[in-house]
């Protein structure tokens, strides 16, 4: 092979990392692809560090050890963090987007690409450190921006159903009640999508009573697996107590009524603000 | 700000413009960003081009014109395309993922994020030429792809739902028949989710007998959207005629039983071998 210039090569390298968020690259892989020596590829990943640094694009970080080598995590800083979900909220407040009886209608945001890829870089910052297995959410409105976090974190995605399905196999069922409407539902998990001992993050687009999310976490207890946070998208600001307690969400949502009018008020989450 | 170096800057720009795939950049931005001359800019992208098609990373394209510029393109090569493919047939193939009726477990490479946003390559790559306007998918299963895809197209998802919910708002409901079961069903899409005279791109997980896939064609008709194509993970190989025609599948499915014993047979679409 030619020989590659130190440009050409941190550029493939900074791609290849970013392609695989989360995942540890050895340098000897990026020896051999190159051609290089492990001391320049090191000068090369030191020169990255500083460039995703500079421009907010992320973070490189050397993994030392046995499993070593360096990995990419996209995370957000906590004042972008901040100003992309503020800019978000300003689209989702107002009166445009209140339905009638009262709901808030942003199919739209939740199906966006490119909005539900930075949600999810956004959530996957606040749990690297917990180490998830895998992302779990419940059909449907979720299942995007899950995707992106479990994309965000290198791990897997799980969807429970509503109904166990023929084409799922084996599945465990549980009931849970319904935080809306109080009534009775089914959550359906298929038994080979889940190993035992492993470590899930909830997700999922939407909190008012919890009912859902405590349906998860019971259906987590059911694979052994341990919860180690939920995070969404909305929740709402009453009922303020929920069945479910430790999550995180991105924004708070109050529809304010006066007379026929109803507002929608979005904001960012608490502690997207404490820091 | 301090002087960039070149390889600080095109490792920069690449990610930024990886980060959105398919929109066109302005030089002028990237001069802005870097304080750098556009004559120097051309040359980094003339040097990116030459990278990312070495190392099989997609594809770069200057764009003439008044609304110019450089684009990003996660295009997959023929080659790669079906070589990954092959890959995913030989992991969905053989015994141990049928299930009693004959059906194939693979919702656990339906929910991959890996998988997912590489296959969301392989078709955007067969698509770009058509410009879609939006992605449209139908709930459930094939939502990750369809996003992967939408992303990768650089335009947003739109999800069609079995019944219209409240939080919708007012929806067009269409009544079709499922191509599995012979029921009529329903299906259902918000009226501010698409606009009229735009042009959609169907990406679905499953194709038997392309009732669903009809129903979204029908759908589409109703809010005066042409269909620029259709495009399906997994088609079954019986029934060979089916309800639409023109489409794109990875990969085809043939489950052949031999007394109690059921087998799938997976193998990469013709298209995808054809090159």
């Amino acid at each position: 092979m030619e020989k590659i210039r130190r440009n050409e090569r941190m550029s493939a390298m900074l791609k290849i990392l970013t392609d695989a968020p989360n995942q540890i690259f050895t340098l000897s892989h990026f020896c051999d692809l190159f051609g290089a020596a492990k001391s320049t590829m090191s000068e090369d990943i030191d020169l990255l560090r500083e460039v995703t640094r500079t421009f907010g694009l992320g973070e490189l970080e050397t993994v030392t050890g046995a499993a070593g080598g360096v990995r990419y995590r996209g995370t957000v800083s906590p004042r972008d963090a901040r100003a992309y979900i503020e800019g978000l909220c300003a689209n989702l407040s107002g009166v445009d987007r209140v339905l009638p009886g009262g709901f808030l209608y942003y199919s739209d945001v939740l199906s966006s690409p490119e909005i539900t890829t930075r949600m999810g870089q956004i959530i996957a910052t606040a749990y690297f450190d917990t180490a998830p297995d895998f992302v779990l959410t419940m059909e449907t409105k979720g299942i995007p921006v899950a995707l992106t976090t479990a994309y965000a974190l290198g791990v897997p995605l799980v969807i429970a159903r509503h109904n166990s399905r023929v084409y799922e196999g084996s599945a465990v069922n549980i009931n849970y009640v319904s935080g809306s409407s109080g009534s009775i539902q089914t959550m359906s998990l298929a038994r080979r999508a889940v190993r035992e001992g492993t470590r899930a993050l909830i997700v999922d687009d939407f909190l008012k009573g919890g009912g859902t999310a405590k349906g998860m976490v019971d259906l987590m207890h059911e694979f052994n697996v341990s919860v180690v946070g939920m995070a969404f998208v909305m929740a709402t600001v009453n009922p303020e107590k929920k069945r479910i307690s430790g999550e995180k969400a991105l924004m708070t949502l109050d529809i304010r009524r006066s007379g026929e009018d109803m507002t929608a008020v979005v904001k960012p989450a608490a502690w997207l603000c404490g820091q």
